[in-house]
């Protein structure tokens, strides 16, 4: 069942997305007994009251960012915890770890093979408000939103950076902004774009955002999330240099991890391109066939779902919602010229 | 319903890809009144019995080689074109055209934003045979698989060849040959690859196979098909250069197409590498939401079944199997030391 | 003439790059009738010393860092502008200039192809420290040097990011230190490697610095300079995001200039690749023959000298010395385990 | 000492390359005690006959092609071999065989890195014909340049298969021609490119030549060479594919090898990018410093020169003219519409 505010719009997404039915109030979805699992959706606003009413007797996907404040987001931890004792799962949608590569890159800074994580650069670059032109959305606006590219891509850097590294962090000075302080209001949209009309209305979130942060182990982390970086559509990338080796990673190239060994053989010493497509690498096995190169499908989705073993239920306020808030003494206000 | 020669091993495979059911019988399968495709992905010498059986009833989606003989591939043409008079549709499964970024290149080719064609180069290049300890299969037998790399994956680099240019081949050189004349024979498989026993059998098709051709235009086109280039996976490259451009694939970087425009100021003048992930780019409806990178899925290739409008239904044998034909003549034994 | 502390080394070296002379004491070098232009290429630590004798007489070049302290990079910029006026050029050695991608960046921002620069992020990344077993040397101790990876080759991407923008900065948050607090004792050296003995000593300059700066105009910029960044040789990345384009150049690519534009058809945007090898590029007159790929060379180095109306002379502190200067407030002290 | 047809231009030349004469005929050049070394540069059928009279007094390197005919070709090596036995020593200008990453390969190659040598796949592609109003020159006349994109860059490609396999090749089959029949008429040139008038005259030259080759090993090759790539500037390509492992170059990115090694650990296995500008590199020491990124310069041609252990007289004729040789017998002629 699939559910959303305008009855008409959401039956129509149920039928182009092949669900059976649709509906527009999400309580009394949350409450019939033949649903099992809740995703939810919606703007980062209302997720802490659809997540405390599903968490009594479904299993709950939030999407990121879990949650506006930090307050909400230990609540629903708290909930989240007490839902397990019943043997209910809960967890956040960070897509970007279930990728092959990513899933290499971790279980390689596990094994050792580039020793102590020494520096970490990540960032995630968007071009999809660089046109100053582009109009006003629910995501541009903080009461609904909660914050702009920190909240929303952001924290899929702070998470890889979390995942991969299996630190988490211990400090952060953070700096963010307008780039853009007005924006047409939008008609109609059609995904993240639209048509607008001769207003403007104030954007009230961030359109970049920097941070300077630590690990728990003292190493220096560089964070940049930006929807303004023209030509860059969805460079999530994570460079971690550590004692004896690298590891380099941008989802525009998804099926490739790059990995430097400094034990090598100096002369042929360089950075090695793995395609990571093949039978013995991780996590291929919800995948599509090997010997070839794939992406993400609602099929690995599922997988990642069933396969608790991998997928640590959320016990506490998921670590890129704390650096978000760590983050947020540091708040200053740019006005670009 | 999932056909295979083991009934273990056809269940086996039926329960993990999700079949309600599997068969040992593929004449049963193609009689049955509730099935109403049929996907033949045996080895080739079985594809013009059964296609001319499947023909009768149901629609039938062939997987490439087409068939291991020109004279195959024709009846089979002249069976599709007669069913496809009475309503039934035929294809062969070259996946590899359905790639957004190559779907890209057929439309700006067409579009003529290179200008006319001058030059391809074509290569599809893997490493599975590489190791020279690899087990014999049914692809290295000539009688079953019919050829080797030439039919295999050189197959798509003809057929992406006349995709994308719009043109046939006119005329071939080819050069081929075994790089190993004799491997060990396989005890049990994993997919491509497997243990394997001390006794040694013989290689008797090509390990690579090289052409130099012509297209209808008179423009040359330099292919090259191995399974011998270490460390490439599957790197189907094909560059396409025209008179007042080019454009370069390859589907280890699956969601890009490179394009040069020799009219741009020449100061700035370069390849642009075109991120092929967004909503006006074709075919991305078939796909995975934009300003994300995508892959080939079971969803997107089942929307190319049903976009008949775009997929034309063969109706004469296809020119990647003409062009195989064509290279026959010039076949040459290597024997490398 | 070629000046060194040791006359042994100093003639070794003259003798293996053809230095007709070799001296001990600069003092004779800057007063000699002969010379007319001197070169600084000590410790920073002696820059103002030797410049302030050799701009009464002589041109002057002072390697980067220009100074160790900013006072001292003030009264050198006094004394620079005094030789001004007696016809006597002074610059700093910021090679990276002269690249002919980042005269075609910096022209490029200066025509307004990507509009108002919103966003920049520096970075120049080395691996000559990560070993954490490479031994001390000069640069490694605080009162030689004055800073570490900050001075060494952070000012390098200070100074592309304003000599590319064509704007100062404005303000800094800076953040650095130590990735390894003690290093073993070098017996001697080979370059930026040697051999150690089993004493250690103390690092006293930063390994890594961070840094979130505006320009004047507002424009966030991430910085980041280090040795530490294992597999990054000579990794000098700048990428700026502008209202309606984006260059992004690499030095470890240093032939190529990466062009975004976004006004043109959204269907084949993407990244340009500039070869900056053509006749038509700028500075090319001063390198090696156009259709092909070059580099950075003493004759090219001449030709900047001599190029005077294109290389002005430095009449205040060098903007890269007055940032290093602005982040210094913000020093903190890093201890990674 | 320039020599030129013109004495005003070369004059010119003289002038701008620091020349310290000039002079239009080259018998008085040759013939000079002063000079030592004589470098032919002129077009092609000129070759021999400079050479039979340099080699007589004077150290020779003759610019590739090395001559028009093979049997000029002969006779130019059996006057080499005599003056050996005078101690003067002749060379072909290959100047990419220089190239550390090339040296490198070779190197890699020699050591068994990546086994027995089992396919070459080389190109070099350049786009200066591409617009088909590109002027005539003389290096589009049979008469003098003797061949077009064969001789002049595939002649490249060849050495370059030779020089790293350590292979002479065995065997040929060529296909060649016209992509253009006619061009207009320089009225003048600036390097390869021009303006021209309203008359139009015949290209008597191949404007591509494709070839399928084998090493004395049995080892098939592919060739390209074309002058009609639009887009690709100086792009010397070679892969060589061995039984275990392979090694990839492109000019275009001259100071990067890329290394695969099929015995690393298979999860991890991937194509090394290695950046061969360090200490340790292979020919660096004629280069500039390490730690940075260069390129080929008058200093390491110098250094060539000199290495005489390393740069073995032409004691035959070069390879890589008779490879050309080899391949005359199969020409044909395209007539792209």
């Amino acid at each position: 069942m699939l559910v959303g505010r305008s009855a008409e719009a959401a039956q129509a997404a149920a039928d182009q997305l092949g669900w059976a039915e649709s509906e527009t109030d999400w309580r009394s979805a949350v409450n019939r007994e033949d649903i099992d699992v809740v995703d939810i959706c919606t703007p980062g606003n209302t997720h802490a009251e659809i997540a405390a009413a599903a968490l009594r007797r479904k299993h709950v996907l939030v999407e990121k960012p879990m949650a506006n404040t930090v307050a909400e987001a230990e609540s629903m931890a708290r909930a989240a915890q007490d839902a397990q004792s019943r043997g209910v799962q809960a967890m956040v949608g960070f897509t970007y770890r279930r990728v092959p590569a990513v899933q290499l890159a971790r279980q390689l800074v596990a094994e050792g093979r580039i020793g102590a994580v020494r520096q970490v650069r990540a960032q995630y670059l968007q071009d999809w408000l660089a046109d100053e032109n582009s109009p006003l959305s629910w995501r541009l606006d903080k009461e609904v939103a909660g914050s702009g590219a920190l909240g929303d891509i952001g924290a899929h850097a702070v998470d890889l950076t979390t995942f991969i590294t299996g630190q988490r962090f211990a400090g952060c000075l953070r700096d963010a902004g307008h780039l853009r302080e007005e924006r047409p209001v939008a008609e109609s949209f059609r995904g993240l774009h639209g048509t607008v009309n001769d207003q403007r209305g104030p954007v009230t979130v961030d359109d970049a955002a920097l941070a300077m942060a630590r690990l728990e182990s003292g190493a220096p982390v560089t964070l940049e999330a930006t929807r303004y970086a023209w030509g860059r559509k969805n460079a999530l990338r994570i460079e971690v240099s550590g004692t004896s080796g690298a590891l380099a990673f941008d989802f525009e190239d998804m099926n490739v991890l790059h990995l430097y060994e400094a034990n090598a053989d100096a002369v042929t010493s360089g950075f090695r391109r793995i395609l990571v497509t093949e039978p013995d690498h991780p996590y291929l096995e919800a995948w599509w066939p090997p010997a070839t190169v794939w992406a993400t499908s609602t099929a690995s989705r599922i997988r990642w779902w069933t396969s608790s073993a991998r997928w640590p239920a959320v016990s506490s306020p998921h670590p890129a919602s704390r650096t978000v808030s760590m983050c947020s003494g540091s708040w200053t206000q740019w006005s670009v010229r």
